[in-house]
C-alpha cells in the first residue's frame, strides 16, 4: 500500500516536471485563456461545488470540529462569486515570466541577460482552507510553475472538486492538465514521499500552523518556503505621538487577532510610559484586549486603576492570536531593538515615534521582514504592498521575505550570447 | 562528549547570530578595515601558516591521500599571495548592504522599500581545499553575514591558522571576533548539530563533492544552498559554423576537465553530423579527450577512422570530470531540448548556431541556470559575469541560482514609512 502511494506520488511528480517545462514558455495569453475559463466555471459550478462542500461539512461536524474550523471550511454562493473574482484579478496581473533582471556587457563581448523565469515544480502543503487550493493554483499558474496541492483531510471532497474545474480550465486552454494536480489522497506517507522528491519538485510551501511547517521542514530534502505566524511588535518611543500610539497599537492588535502580522507584544520606553500607557491601556480594553504586564508597566496601570493581569516569562514569546497582548517597560530604543531581536518572529514590527532618527535607528536594526514607522504591522500583506496577490508571507530570510507575489514564485536564469568566445 | 560537542556548536550559533546583528549595521568602512587588515596579516604570517599546512600535508602522506588531493592541501608563499590579493579584491567591491531594490507609494499614502540586507548568520560545510576558508570568510563579512566554518579534517591545521588570523583583523577593526568562527572539531556529531540550529543558523552552503552534498541537504533543517557539480552540455546546431563548433566543444570539453562548468555531453544535429562531428571529434582527440558515441555518431567516425568508444546508457548521465565525452546526434533543435532538460544537471549548457531564432528557442526551452549562445560552458563563473568575487555556482532554483557573489549572499527587508495609516 506505501509503495504504491509512493509510485502515485512519484508518477504526479514526474507528470508536474513534464508540465513545468512546458509551462515556462508557455505565452501570458495562454495562462490567461485558462484563468478566465477556471473563473466562468467557478461561477457556473455552485451546485457541484457546494455538494463536495456540503459532504466535508457532514464529516467535520460528525468528527466533532470546533464551530471556528466549520466555518472555515464553509463555502457558499458569495464565497464562490469572490473567489471568481479573485481568479480574474490574477489574469489582470502582469506576467512576471520573462521580465530581465539585469544585463551586462563584459570586456570580452559576452552579453549577459539575468531574466526572471519560473521556479519549476511547486508543491503546496496545507490544511483546511478551500480558497487556498484556487488561489495557489491560479498564482502557480500565472507564474509559470506546475502546482502539487496536497491539502487537509478536511475538504478533501471540496478539493477534489475545485480540481476537476481547474484541470478542465487548462485543457480549455491547451496546457497540460499536468501543470495543476491534487494529490489524491492525504495519506502521510504520500506526503513524506512528496517531501523527498527533490529530483522532480523544486520548492515547497507548507501553509498552516507551526507544527505542520516544522514536520514538512524536518522531513523535506526539497527547499521549503516556510510561512510561520508572527509575533510581531509594536514600539512606543519616547518621542511618540498619543494619539498615533494608540490609533496604531490598537490596529495592530485588535484589528483581526487570528493573523500572524497581529501584533502580540507592546514595548513603551519608560521616559513615554507615564504619559502613553494608560490611554493606550484603556483603548485595548474598550476593545476587550487582555493586557499581560511586567512590573513596571503594571505599576503605571494600577495607580490608574485599569484592570490587568501580570504577564509570565512565556507570555513575551507567544503568538496569541487572541484579544490579549503582553506589555513591557524598557529602557532605551536600544534595548527595545534588542528585546525585539531577540523574542520576535522576525515578521512585522512598528515603531511610533515623531523623532526621525530614532525611526531610521528602528529599520535598521530591527531584523525583520517588515519594519514599520507610523503604521500598523497589519499592512504587511501582499495586497497591500501592491503585489496584487499573495500566496503567503514567508518568514524565511532565503529567497523571498515577507508577502510572496508572482515575482517572488520566481527565479532566474543567466542568457549569454557570444560570438565564439572560449575561456583562456 | 556527543552532549558536549551539541553544547559547543549551539554557543558557536549563538554567538554568531549575536554578531551577525552588529554586522548587519556595521558601516562598509569597518568591514574594510579588517579585511584590508586580514590581507596584511595572510602576508606578514607565512611562516606560521606554513608551519600547520606542513602538520597537515604529513598528517595527509602518512594516511596515504592521492597526488592530487595533496596537491590541493598544498601552500606555498605564492598561494599565500594570490590569497592576499584576493582578500584586496574584496575590498574594493562595492558593499552590497543597503541597496534600496525597491520603492513605491501606495494610494494611502504608505513608503514601502525594498532594500538589500544580509541573510544573517551562514554556515559553510567544505572540504579540503584551504582558500575556501578565507574566501568564505571574506564574502560573507563583505556581505554583512557572520560565518560559522566547518572545514574537512585534512585541512584542520591550516585551517585553525587561517581563523586565528581572521579573528585578529576582525578585532583590529572593532568587529566582533565570532563574526567568523571555526569549528574547532571534525567530528560529524558538530556538523549534525550545526544543520539542526535552524533558530540562530539562517543558511548552510555545503562546498565539496555530492555525497557530501546531498548528506547535508537530508539532515538539515537549516535551508542549504546546494552546490552539485554540473552536467553540461554543448549542442551543435544544423546552422553550427564548424569553426564555432570546433573551438567552443574544445573549450567547454578540455580547457579544464575538473570543474563543473566543463562540457561532459555534446548533442550534434543529424543534418550537420556528417560535417561537423569529424572536425570536432580529432581536434576533441588531440586534446586526449575519449569519444563516448552512440550509433549514429560511431558510424559516422567510423567511417573517418576516428577513435571513439561504444557509450553506455550511464555515459549519458555521468559528470566524467575528465578527458571523456559522451556524445549522440539528435534528430532537431526540439530534441536537443528535451535530451537536456531530461539529462542535464541544469548548471551551464550551449549551442553552437548562426540561426537567431534556434538560439532563441533554444535559451527559453533550456530549463538550466545558464544557457549560452556561440560561448563556451566555462563562463559560468562569479568573476567571468563581472560579480567580482563568488562563493559558488548554485545549481539550486530559490534565492540564488548560478553565480553567487556578494548580492546572492543577501536578502531583503520592508522598510515602511506612515503617517498614521491603520488597516481598515
Amino acid at each position: 500500500m506505501s509503495a504504491d502511494l509512493a509510485q502515485l506520488v512519484t508518477s504526479i511528480a514526474q507528470r508536474a516536471r513534464a508540465a513545468s517545462l512546458v509551462l515556462a514558455t508557455t505565452p501570458p495569453e495562454q495562462k490567461n485563456v485558462a484563468l478566465t475559463r477556471l473563473a466562468e466555471l467557478i461561477e457556473s459550478s455552485h451546485e457541484t461545488i457546494l455538494a463536495a462542500n456540503v459532504k466535508d461539512l457532514a464529516a467535520a461536524e460528525s468528527n466533532g470540529l470546533a464551530k471556528a474550523q466549520i466555518e472555515r471550511l464553509t463555502l457558499n454562493p458569495a464565497r464562490l462569486a469572490q473567489l471568481a473574482t479573485s481568479v480574474r484579478e490574477v489574469v489582470a496581473l502582469p506576467d512576471p515570466v520573462g521580465e530581465l533582471l539585469d544585463e551586462t556587457t563584459r570586456p570580452n563581448g559576452l552579453r549577459i541577460r539575468r531574466i526572471r523565469v519560473p521556479i519549476g515544480v511547486i508543491g503546496i502543503i496545507y490544511e483546511a482552507r478551500p480558497n487556498v487550493t484556487i488561489d495557489c493554483a491560479i498564482l502557480c499558474l500565472k507564474s509559470g510553475n506546475a502546482a502539487i496541492l496536497r491539502g487537509g483531510k478536511e475538504i478533501f471532497h471540496t478539493n477534489t472538486a475545485f480540481a476537476a474545474l481547474i484541470t478542465q480550465a487548462l485543457e480549455h486552454a491547451g496546457i497540460p492538465g499536468d501543470a495543476v494536480q491534487l494529490i489524491p489522497t492525504t495519506d502521510r506517507a504520500a506526503l513524506n514521499t512528496l517531501l523527498k522528491l527533490d529530483q522532480y519538485v523544486h520548492c515547497i510551501i507548507p501553509r498552516g500552523g507551526e507544527s505542520l511547517i516544522r514536520f514538512v521542514a524536518e522531513n523535506a530534502t526539497v527547499p521549503v518556503i516556510k510561512h510561520y505566524n508572527g509575533i510581531c511588535f509594536v514600539y512606543l518611543d519616547k518621542a511618540a505621538d498619543a494619539e498615533l500610539a494608540e490609533k496604531i497599537t490598537v490596529n495592530a492588535k485588535a484589528s483581526r487577532v487570528s493573523v500572524c502580522n497581529a501584533a502580540e507584544q507592546l514595548l513603551v520606553h519608560r521616559e513615554a510610559a507615564e504619559k502613553l500607557l494608560p490611554r493606550v491601556a484603556r483603548a485595548l480594553l474598550a476593545k476587550n484586549v487582555q493586557l499581560r504586564c511586567d512590573a513596571a508597566s503594571a505599576a503605571i496601570l494600577e495607580r490608574e486603576k485599569i484592570a490587568l493581569t501580570p504577564a509570565v516569562d512565556a507570555d513575551y514569546r507567544t503568538e496569541f492570536l487572541d484579544y490579549i497582548i503582553a506589555i513591557r517597560v524598557v529602557d532605551s530604543l536600544e534595548t527595545a531593538i534588542a528585546t525585539i531581536n531577540r523574542d520576535s518572529s522576525a515578521h512585522s514590527e512598528a515603531i511610533v515615534t515623531a523623532d526621525e532618527k530614532a525611526a531610521r535607528r528602528f529599520q535598521a536594526g530591527v531584523d525583520s521582514a517588515a519594519v514599520f514607522w507610523n503604521a500598523s504591522t497589519r499592512f504587511n500583506d501582499g495586497f497591500e504592498f501592491g503585489f496584487g496577490a499573495e500566496i503567503g508571507i514567508s518568514t524565511d530570510r532565503l529567497h523571498a521575505r515577507g508577502p510572496m507575489g508572482l515575482r517572488e514564485l520566481c527565479s532566474y536564469k543567466f542568457l549569454v550570447d557570444g560570438t565564439g568566445q572560449v575561456r583562456g
